[in-house]
């Protein structure tokens, strides 16, 4: 019997193939030949699965937010208050360790990459500003809103937090420690909670 | 007489060549080779001036946060009440004009590119880091610091809120007009002013 690939599971792992690279190299080594070699297949081979650099680009883009989204929906799922649920959302977003400093890695590695690319179709956008949108109408409805805010403006702040926060968590990991982290976005929340 | 070349004149030249190649293609555009082109010189002549990449590498970022630092030095030297001094010289750091914006790109291309190289001497670190702690110390020298804060919290707040609305108004110039910004700096300051 021939053996059954997993087409879609193939896919991820030259995915991941190309983030290890990336998180050595930068996205100067992520070419098809090197993603190749890192995923051990030939170039013929990956091509069967992706035709492009720039078809695997997105989709490994795409990846790496699945899986932060798949996490944040588990929180988002959990029987928690609305303020905890919220900071427990954000403190995902913003990397505390190595595993998620590595996707934040990879992440900005693609925005840097994206700037100089405006012909692409798929990318993910302003993942984490949709995010931020929704845990605004998630207290909303809950009725744990500080009533009187603009939330125009705080939303735009806690983004901007956030995004900042990541950041400097993924370039100055030795400065900023995760008790800091925590501080910083609790304090953020309760600013605009009840 | 010979022509009198200004060699520091012509260094400048050189690393404003490389942000404009950044600007175009990344930092993946940036080699010796294609920095060369771009000044107008041969390999030798560059040579001549930056022993390699990673000197010029070194002395491009150096320039980029000298210009900064200049620019905010001038405000800081205003005849300007502390509250609106301090959001002056934060508006200096996040990009709302096309120049700034390069500057901007050229930074984050540098960060990005320094994680993958922990060899480099030379680098200025946490510029931003650096010129908030000064501002609260212009702020308390000044009387103008509201009392009982949590000093280091709010250093590290505005921080991220900085680099945060860097970030965006970089990647995400169509999304985030320069009025909002400006509304966000000018709340977070007030918030930590009298």
């Amino acid at each position: 019997m021939p053996k059954i690939v997993n087409h879609e599971k193939r896919r991820e792992q030259i995915a991941e193939s190309m983030w290890r690279i990336i998180l050595e190299k930068g996205m100067e080594g992520a070419t098809v030949r090197g993603v190749a070699e890192e995923a051990g297949l030939s170039v013929g081979a990956l091509r069967y699965y992706f035709k492009d650099q720039d078809e695997l680009f997105v989709y490994a883009m795409r990846l790496v937010n699945e899986r932060v989204t798949g996490r944040v929906m588990d929180i988002a799922a959990r029987p928690l208050p609305p303020r905890e649920k919220v900071i427990a959302v954000l403190l995902e977003i913003v990397p505390m360790d190595d595993e998620r400093r590595a996707e934040t890695d990879v992440w900005f590695s693609f925005l840097a990459h994206l700037k100089h690319r405006k012909d692409l179709d798929g990318i993910p956008e302003h993942a984490v500003y949709e995010a931020i949108q929704k845990l605004f109408g998630l207290l909303e409805a809950e009725g744990a809103l500080r009533p009187g805010l603009d939330r125009e403006l705080e939303a735009e702040r806690l983004y901007s937090i956030i995004d900042g926060l990541a950041l400097h968590a993924f370039l100055e990991p030795e400065r900023l420690d995760p008790s800091m982290v925590r501080r910083v976005v609790r304090s953020a929340v309760e600013a605009i909670t009840l």
